[in-house]
């Protein structure tokens, strides 16, 4: 009876909530296949500096490296928004997360699901055969270069640099992505303006010479913001860098028409981490108000990663079912509105 | 009489066609109210590389000084795109020419027009009231910060670079901007991150001590690029980072339904830019199908910066009148389909 060693970090705000779903769906794929999932809570983000003054505790930390797989709610507390001079912050919690566990690859998928069209802000014609993946590189670039002040602390920088290691590693993994799905890979960049842009093409470019069969093109990031408004469906994956990654992700995300449908994977080293990308959505804590398809499907992408991949596939099918019956949360205006747990329920009985 | 000297660089592909419309344009204001613009042509772009070498000769720019305005036609060439190690591109041109005229501020406005609310890729709903001004930062940050490679070349780097004195100007002015619109401000940045975004944030608190009256507040560049999507009309100004200010820019410009309706201005130093936003469409150019309103309300804005209102007005005036009667190019899909130069006759004429 295969046994898997998950780390559970709920997080701040409707994490616990949401991330309480997930374990439930989790438990009824273990029912029906004979697997154990054995669960270890720790803390990490607002809920972790109150607990322990850090938003990312040693022990928190030496529990995900020793686990299978991660499964991570939201973090953020508005407390800490307003003062961004605040020196421990719980976004620090996450992105050390990510350094420590060498999370280089945050996948992001997007869909259109037909019977949510109506929530998109594009039009229905614009979403129609939406369907791609962005692949952001996850420990580089701006975010983890050399940062500063100078001049009195009257000049402020900050490095975005990126190694051919760094990039080809994500690269490969975006070619890998492509082949598994519609063969078409867009490098989005800003190669007319940075030098580190101007890498990430020729070591692309190079990559392509053994990829010959996805096909390759290359966008700026400018024109991909415009392009993922007007003409979504023409992506199947993006690869990009850390900062653009995190911008496009998030324009992407709204399309769908509920940020509480799309889950997310950070992956690299062995220990993969498992996320809804909605954040912590503190006014709707603690009100069973909070979708928790997102925290689900990022289960199944953990189920994926675990090769459990008919199990993967029963959640994802249990999820369009629970969708194409027309229940939900009230952030998808179903027929039927449900809770939080009530609709982790209903999905949680369709596996 | 006044008399004005104007730089006019067609530049690129559709740039001569448009920038021809726009002259027409100043040429009926000019006839209206008895001014004389005196118009001096100059290469730019690729143009100016088949010349001359260079995508800014020297002459150009000498004259660019030497003037009141500076009208902007566009710049690119598809040659030059799929070649990211050429060493020289039009890009190059453009920046060159607003760290040497000291353009700091990119003035983007968009707003949408109730005709057109058709091509817009959003919902109507959605982009009900829609009526914003983007200020970029445009001569500073990572597109002007220290850049290079290392290790062999198998490491790249970019700077983002700000100081609190770039920050200050083009905060101002947005300031500024919103005091003369709706009188809300919003700080576009990436303080729970960059380290120049924490300055920005600083800069704008102290700003802020004295524009009391105006309602400012501050965004992350991932949740704005969402916002823009979902809730536009939600924005009045929205000042911002050069490498934030090029990606939200153009996200917002789909928004209205055609970027051949969008203009720009450039400004900072005594000489203004004003410049269609479209870029150069290398595919359009020659065939008379390019939309010229962009041109021409860049051309609104440099009479504006002039101090010439009611002309500016005018021209205003007469394009939502030719845009309200159904007449258009054939990107804004109207009932009555006109060439590039037919549409700039009817819109001179109406002036
Ligand atoms: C919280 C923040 C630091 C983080 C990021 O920018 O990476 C978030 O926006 C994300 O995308 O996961
Ligand atoms: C051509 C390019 C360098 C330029 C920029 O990024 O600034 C363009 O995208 C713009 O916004 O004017």
């Amino acid at each position: 009876m295969p046994q898997f060693k998950l780390a559970v970090l709920p997080g701040d705000g409707i994490g616990p909530e949401v991330i309480a779903e997930a374990t439930k769906v989790l438990d009824a794929i273990a029912g029906k296949y004979g697997h154990t999932f054995d669960y270890t809570y720790a803390p990490v983000g607002a809920v972790a500096i109150d607990q322990t003054g850090e938003p990312l505790p040693e022990d928190t930390l030496a529990l995900c490296k020793k686990s299978d797989a991660l499964l991570f709610g939201a973090i953020g507390h508005p407390r800490f928004d307003n003062d961004p001079s605040a020196k421990v912050r719980p976004e620090q919690g996450l992105l050390k997360l990510r350094k420590e566990l060498g999370l280089y690859a945050n996948l992001r998928p997007v869909a259109s699901y037909a019977e949510l069209a109506d929530l998109s802000p594009l039009r229905p014609e614009r979403m129609k055969g939406v369907n791609m993946l962005i692949v952001r590189e996850l420990t580089g670039g701006i975010y983890f270069g050399e940062k500063g002040r100078k001049d009195n602390g009257n000049t402020a920088y900050d490095t975005c640099t990126y190694s051919r290691h760094e990039i080809e590693r994500i690269v490969k993994m975006g070619f890998v992505e492509a082949r598994a799905r519609r063969g078409k890979l867009t490098l989005v960049d800003k190669a007319n303006v940075m030098e580190s842009s101007r890498l990430w093409r020729e070591v692309t470019r190079e990559l392509a010479e053994e990829n010959t069969d996805v096909d390759l093109n290359f966008m700026f990031v400018d024109n991909a913001a415009m392009q993922l408004i007007l003409h979504p469906a023409q992506f199947d994956v993006i690869v990009t860098s850390n900062m653009f990654g995190d911008i496009l992700s998030d324009a992407s995300s709204v399309l769908a028409g509920s940020l509480g449908l799309l889950p997310s994977s950070s992956i690299g080293s062995t220990v993969g981490m498992f996320e809804p990308i909605h954040g912590s959505w503190p006014e709707g804590a603690g009100q069973d108000r909070a979708n928790p398809v997102a925290a689900i499907l990022s289960a199944a992408m953990l189920l994926d990663h675990l090769d459990l991949r008919d199990e993967a596939a029963d959640v994802r099918r249990a999820v369009n079912e629970a969708l194409a019956a027309g229940v939900g949360t009230e952030d998808l205006r179903p027929r039927e509105q449900l809770g939080t747990a009530a609709f982790g329920d209903r999905i949680a009985k369709g596996v």
